[in-house]
């Protein structure tokens, strides 16, 4: 084991912050939250006992599946948020203060406390990252491996493959997408809640077609877009948009199922994939995943991703929101499609 | 090239039939077909031509994927019956008649040509198979095979792997639950349509757990039935049974759609596999397949079952129904769960 490096005495009492605000779950809603069912308190901080380490939250990610952690009813595989208790989700911090010999004041770490802008626990619940590898610690909170890991394991992406992303301006879907392009798909179609939206996809983003989901019934917009039908939905959406990729898909088609925020969105339970005659017919493959189970592909997209921003052949495009005041309306908002790209809060700097 | 080894003059006309039986689809059904939908014909039977082989058929197999045909608006990877044309379906005969080097007189092929007493066609329609490998040919219909390659091939069967089968006293589900368990299945749970199923299910099949699917509602059965959960559901059906199974499924359960009886007998579409929240937390996969997409595993199938039937571990039981006459009635009376194990029509001894 390593030796404990920092000096024997604990971090200095009157250098560390005596409080600091997070955000709880005020009351579970019916349906969908309001700002009322969120409180913002400002709380002491505790010192970090022995093996603990108390970081400063810089950044944290805001992510459409919150909201069912919100609603307390979600089968995704992390707990619900518990009424009362400070909210979680993904961050990015620095250590202020450590008893543990794994990490050091100064270094850069993700994790999953946020919803507070100090985080104070065990040494193992953060996760070192390279300071140096972005030119801002935000992109750490990136969805591109989520994107990669459903493409590459989850539908196996083959090249030549016409691929369909819904949710295709977000955070995940405009990774999905053009991580696609770079990977050899044969055309990329994306759909979207806005013209802005829809040509945002196709001009900065280099998707070959795409749409606005409200532009009449999916399916015959999903049709003109793909004459040639689809290899690979990779589906954030669920809803009218999975049924039409069914519908559209190719035999052999594999489908990534990485949200469902038409559920999220609506709160009512998702109508699925339609007609399973299509799913037998043409031997489609329906699978859900989250990144939970694909971390070890974590590397290898770091180093891709870090090549692609350097070469300029990726866009990231990135929503700040300012203090994590604004966090709870900002959710409400990403939820019903306000911002493109991805959407981080700047906690502090 | 092999030298064409029979005589080179043409088989003996006067020895050959003159007509048999064949069965026409009348006319399209709207919904469920009926008697009047089918007609039963004699007509002439061909002589061989060159490169054409002349068959009598023994056996033809019966399988609810008939009635998508019937209706025409399967999405099948066949295609559906027409109008005023005779059906197909699988079958095996005898060849009485060749013009072809590749297949020689009183040899036993499978093909597609059923719903006709003689059938000729190209050679290459037939495919030679093993006289002595069976006590019967029928057993060369069975479907083991298409059970063996949805358990292995698509649901990734494991060891300890709890595996539930709908419609599991039909020619598939049978052979579904008996190949679960001999491959190292810990627990086989199957449904089926009557009292009488069931305790064939648990007594003469092995199965640890059956429930009849009338019994209250489908999910609370299964629940009961598999109080830790499936890993493995192997889908004859869809709906209800489907959507019970993705409630019940452990995480990364796999799916395995074979079939949709659900849709098959009730000629509605089907509702899919339910609230998509399920396939994302559970990151569940559902994969449609058919046999011709897994043909390769044919060989070393067949030695297994081959050994299973020798060893007496494997119980296969068939329903014979006699004439081509029957066949239709037979038809509607298999899909509506009348009969158990494999269903056969023998057209000719």
């Amino acid at each position: 084991m390593k030796p404990f490096t920092k000096s024997a005495t604990p971090p200095a009492l009157s250098s560390l912050p005596s409080s600091g605000l997070e955000v709880r779950l005020a009351s579970r809603p019916v349906g969908l939250p309001t700002l009322d069912h969120f409180e913002i308190v400002e709380a002491p901080v505790p010192v970090p006992a022995p093996g603990q380490v108390l970081v400063r939250n810089l950044f944290m990610s805001l992510d459409p599946g919150m909201l069912m952690l919100i609603a307390g009813r979600s089968p995704l595989p992390m707990p619900p948020y518990a009424v009362g208790e400070v909210m979680y989700g993904d961050a990015i911090g620095e250590v202020v203060a450590s008893a543990d010999p794994s990490l050091a004041e100064g270094e850069l770490v993700v994790h999953r406390l946020g919803w507070r802008e100090y985080a104070v626990a065990e040494a193992g619940a953060f996760r070192r990252v390279d300071k140096t590898a972005y030119p801002s610690p935000s992109l750490h909170l990136g969805f591109g491996l989520v994107a990669y890991v459903g493409l590459m394991d989850v539908a196996g992406l083959r090249p030549g493959d016409t691929v369909f992303v819904s949710s295709a301006a977000g955070a995940t879907g405009s990774m999905a997408g053009q991580i696609a392009r770079l990977k050899g798909a044969g055309r990329v179609i994306g759909s979207a809640g806005s013209a802005d939206k829809v040509a945002y996809l196709t001009g900065k983003l280099g998707f070959d077609a795409a749409f606005d989901y409200h532009d009449g019934p999916v399916l015959d917009r999903l049709r003109e877009a793909a004459p040639d039908g689809i290899d690979v939905y990779f589906d954030n959406v669920g809803g009218e948009q999975l049924r039409a990729a069914v519908e559209v898909m190719n035999v052999h088609g594999r489908i990534a199922v990485c949200g469902a925020l038409n559920r999220q969105s609506t709160g009512r339970p998702d109508e699925g994939p339609g007609d399973l005659l299509n799913v037998l017919g043409k031997r489609l493959t329906i699978r859900g995943f989250t990144l939970w189970d694909h971390l070890n592909r974590a590397v290898e997209f770091g180093e891709q991703f870090r090549n692609w921003l350097r070469e300029g052949s990726i866009v990231y495009d990135e929503t700040v929101i300012d203090g994590l005041a604004s966090a709870p309306q900002a959710l409400l908002d990403l939820v019903h499609g306000r911002y493109t790209g991805k959407t981080v809060v700047r906690l502090m700097s």
